[in-house]
């Protein structure tokens, strides 16, 4: 079973910081910023690409905001972000939302 | 007007690559990888904090989903982000996901 489907389930443990009957968030065990959350699916959804429900891809992005909103990053800013597939750097093979902030963010992406 | 607004509103000409009723979606001015491409909403909603129909936030992301499949990045990968705020970087007060892609990306994000 996949990581993050193990997540879901209960069987890993992890810091859930929102949970509904359809989406789970908890904090990213190797942050890169202050506040380092992941939204994934509770089913398991391979990448963007696989996502095909309207109403679930908006509720990733709409707990993301609320779990800014609960973590007091709201105000100041953050990033939303989805890594898919090899050139997007995805690599957990089950859909997840970054949602990174708690300090203005340095960011630099562009085509190697 | 806002900027975005105005391109909605097809005030302002964009190379665009998608249009519904609800969102458009068309190429940055100032690419930062091979394909550069920026979904908006319609309607003026200021960023994701003011964001609240769930299914228009959906929209978005499949739309975004839409477009790299369009653009023939599916397969190899991809990014979707949202910048919310100063800390978030956004540029423009006008809710826009970047959808990046097209070469293998390299990405760094960190706390300044």
């Amino acid at each position: 079973m996949c990581i993050f489907c193990q997540i879901a389930k209960k069987k890993i443990p992890a810091e859930i910081v929102y949970e509904d009957e359809k989406v789970l968030a908890f904090k990213d065990i190797h942050p890169i910023a202050p506040v380092h959350v992941l939204v994934i699916t509770k089913e398991h959804v391979e990448s963007v690409n696989e996502l095909v429900d309207e109403q679930l891809a908006g509720r990733l992005i709409l707990v993301g905001k609320r779990v800014a909103q609960d973590l007091a990053i709201s105000e100041k800013g953050y990033k939303l972000l989805f890594r898919v597939g090899a050139d997007g750097g995805q690599e957990v093979s089950h859909i997840h939302l970054h949602v990174l902030g708690g300090a203005k963010l340095y960011e630099e992406i562009r085509a190697e």
